[in-house]
């Protein structure tokens, strides 16, 4: 039988919100604004958190201060502040600023490639390589992503052995089934992978693909604080997952995270006020499973 | 390793919004408006239908044409139309009208039944004998439901045995473990039960909870066209998982339903028209997975 067994004791979680959500947003976030939100993720107990991105700063002015980010940031000890870079240029820049780690991307489908970052799968396969001599360099992390690996917004379906020439799994909210196929496929090409997961929460299912990525033993999961990212109410939305939905469900299961959700709860709630705009977690919203009870009224027959 | 091996082939999913879903509606929907979307549902192929409650229309307004529905609906062969009923009178009535099947309530927690019927759980088992007799009686059958049994608005936790006395896990938004406590609690009890489960998505759990009874082999699933029912984007939410979230999740995962999403769809437009507020379903607001690609904008690098 299934069950809590063969779930792990204990989960990873990347916090990617202020890179992945707040690149999303149509006006950029102030350098101090987003270092206090870091600040206040670090403090909930987040370990591993996406701080920026060093890329074209005309393309995405989101993220133009990448490099100020890291001067101004209080670093706790322990926790590694990572930054996504498209190629050795912003991997230098990065490695410069003071980053833990480096994170590329590549998609699994040329033609999400080609709209994200104008290259090919293979060209953007060389950024990986340069990339990762840089971190090599520098003696830092560098984690990849694949985009699309459960399927693509123009070409459909995906399927799983074609995400297996690159890194781990990314992106495009899924169904549990997807999650069981790619992670058996990774697995099977790479046994000795570590495998990051990141879903979207587009039609409800992030927390079910979690499960049971949790299911077949995957402990590194990346969710947003406040579900940043995405325009999760428009049509075709591909909203991020929120940190407190997934931390207050891995809590609830008693699996360990190292994060006080009370604390995350609090860096949610500047996120919210950061955006000016309500986040689509839910947790947020609704308090905790164990709040004390506060029915808005009482429930009628059957209810 | 777990997989879609361990889940069944088909689920049989009750559809609740006509019942569960405009019963919690401020306004009363007209009875001919119900009798179209009861017909649309059953039309997309839903085989089960919890088509009105029969209960005190001083208490209830929203349900007080219930014989109505079931004089103007037209049934679809096959499809089981139940009513829900609190006791001997509404059972009585039920089966007057017409309904197929009942569905009895009971809450695992004093203080949740009395705030729902203003009776004790131990009174309320005796409305359930009644009920049951008035069934036999009707040769029609009837189904358990237990509120909280996953946890009380007021009691907070509830001890997976709780619910054992009574008939099924019901309402109050879980997490996957406490799914996985109450089906082996119950099983261990009641070996031959034919359990159902019913998960609102106050904190986004609800998917992750159906996954995790799938993987237990349940294969009976309540839902609610559009996810109605509650009020899931105020304080203290909670919404039913939506029919064609659940219905689209489960056709990815190739798991039968007999349900046309499509059609399914446009009874969930419908239910949104009447109740003329956005309804909180995903896949409604977002389209199915395999829908033609159409990006609202081109991905920006890293997205």
């Amino acid at each position: 039988m299934d069950g809590p067994l063969t779930w792990p004791r204990s989960v990873r979680v990347r916090e990617v919100g202020p890179r992945d959500g707040l690149q999303a947003e149509r006006h950029p976030v102030a350098t101090d604004d987003k270092v206090r939100l870091i600040e206040a993720l670090a403090l909930a107990g987040l370990r591993r958190i996406e701080a920026a991105s060093f890329v074209s700063p005309k393309a995405v002015p989101q993220m133009a201060d990448a490099a100020e980010v890291w001067a101004r940031l209080r670093r706790r000890p322990g926790v590694v502040y990572s930054a996504l870079v498209p190629n050795r240029r912003g991997a230098e820049a990065a490695v410069e600023a003071g980053a833990d780690a480096l994170q590329v991307f590549v998609a699994a489908t040329d033609s999400y490639n080609m709209a994200n970052v104008r290259r090919t799968v293979s060209e953007s396969l060389r950024d990986v390589e340069e990339v990762a001599d840089v971190a090599r360099g520098a003696g830092i992390a560098v984690e990849g992503t694949i985009s699309t690996a459960f399927g693509c917004p123009y070409e459909g379906d995906v399927a799983p052995g074609v995400a297996i020439p690159v890194v781990s799994p990314y992106e495009i909210a899924p169904t549990p089934r997807r999650v069981v196929e790619v992670v058996e496929a990774v697995r099977g090409a790479l046994p000795r992978l570590d495998i990051n997961m990141h879903f979207h929460d587009t039609r409800g299912t992030a927390l079910a693909n979690a499960v049971t990525a949790l299911g077949l033993g995957v402990d590194y999961l990346d969710s947003s604080v406040g579900g940043l990212g995405g325009s999760p109410f428009a049509t075709g939305a591909t909203g991020n997952v929120a940190t407190e939905d997934l931390v207050h469900m891995l809590d609830d299961m008693g699996i360990e995270t190292g994060v006080d959700l009370g604390a995350l709860l609090d860096a949610a709630r500047l996120a919210q006020e950061l955006v000016a705009s309500p986040l689509p977690s839910r947790v947020l919203r609704a308090g905790p499973r164990l709040a004390p009870a506060r029915p808005a009224e009482a429930p009628r027959a059957g209810g």
